[in-house]
């Protein structure tokens, strides 16, 4: 098996990545976006990272909702999402992206750049690599960033409720500023490819505004 | 946490690494040389990979137990072996090393480089890349091979009874014939670290024959 598993020249499918801090509303946006795909009965995968195959949801457990979780040093938990993407990319997204499919999906590699690498500083050099690694050079044709103050992301993430509480919700404000400038200085950096949304509008209008931008880029009839 | 963890210049344990196909009698001898080093009242802590601590146990079900294990693509199974070294190295084995004590460890890095290097054919430069990223280059001090034939691998591991048969039990005698070879080109590669020994003598003989190894390189009364 090679890792260069991505081939965009043999691909008709499109994969859009949902991207930002705890609380962004990302989850909303996806849901609204898919049901709007299914309108237009255009095929649409939703899945989400770390997770989306069995595998990658035991990861998830691991990760976010197990005490374990909590005792990982930065490397084991970089190395585990990127196990959970190695898994979900060549399980689900390719072959979807093969079969002409979109795949919505709650995070992708940015994620692991700007929380990994920007928020708890690891260096960039591996974590680019076991990214291209694990992700097999897939990039996504789009990414949409939901960019919401970290304030809001403090007080969202403590507004949820959860019998292990994970450790997003024990991180500071400063955490949440370190992750909106990653996904900013990212986009900045490529903005062929990501479109930063302002996430503290009405559901509704980041919901159009999305679409806007789909339809524009993927030539769906809006 | 930076990812260089391992200054040797500070370290006063000793890290011994097993390494062999299945069934090459690592793990009796790890215990014989444990009970050796207890009655030479020398500190001694034994672990294992994948596993070693909490977390690594858990991915070491996941990986070898579990009937999701089945379904790994070569990548996520490289990454979950890392993520479990990454996690033993700096729980279990840096701190036992800065406290000048002795570790037995059954299986390290080597495994991931012949195992899914060698024998899963993924490429070398990303297998080590992420191998140090992992270990924060900490390399064994003497790691001892126990050759044995792919016959004897493939008749002892199919010897041994278990509720779901782990992954190792379904490969062929190919695949342990490249096991074999991955570890003596290794050892024939950095001969100051590998000893290879003859894993189908008698135990008492093996024995003696790391012992005699172990208290050479590191100065105890034999």
């Amino acid at each position: 098996m090679s890792e260069e598993v991505f081939d965009p020249g043999t691909s008709r499918g499109i994969l859009i990545s949902f991207e930002g801090a705890e609380g962004c509303g990302k989850s909303t946006q996806i849901s609204r976006i898919a049901r709007l795909y299914q309108q237009s009965d255009e095929e649409v995968i939703v899945t989400r990272e770390p997770g989306g195959t069995e595998v990658g949801e035991e990861i998830r457990h691991l990760l976010k909702h197990s005490e374990l979780g909590r005792s990982l040093f930065s490397e084991s938990e970089l190395l585990l999402f990127a196990a959970a993407r190695a898994q979900l990319v060549r399980e689900v997204i390719l072959p979807a992206l093969e079969s002409g499919k979109t795949i919505l999906s709650d995070r992708f590699l940015d994620s692991t750049t700007v929380y990994q690498g920007v928020a708890r500083q690891l260096s960039e050099d591996p974590v680019r690599m076991i990214n291209d690694f694990a992700a097999g050079s897939l990039v996504p044709d789009l990414t949409v960033v939901l960019d919401v103050p970290p304030e809001v992301s403090y007080k969202r993430v403590r507004m949820r409720s959860s019998d292990v509480p994970d450790r997003m919700e024990e991180e500071s404000i400063e955490f949440y500023k370190s992750v909106r400038e990653g996904y900013l200085v990212l986009a900045q950096e490529v903005p062929d490819r990501f479109v930063v949304f302002d996430g503290t509008q009405a559901e509704d209008v980041i919901e159009s505004q999305i679409w806007e931008e789909i339809c524009k880029r993927f030539a769906y009839a809006d």
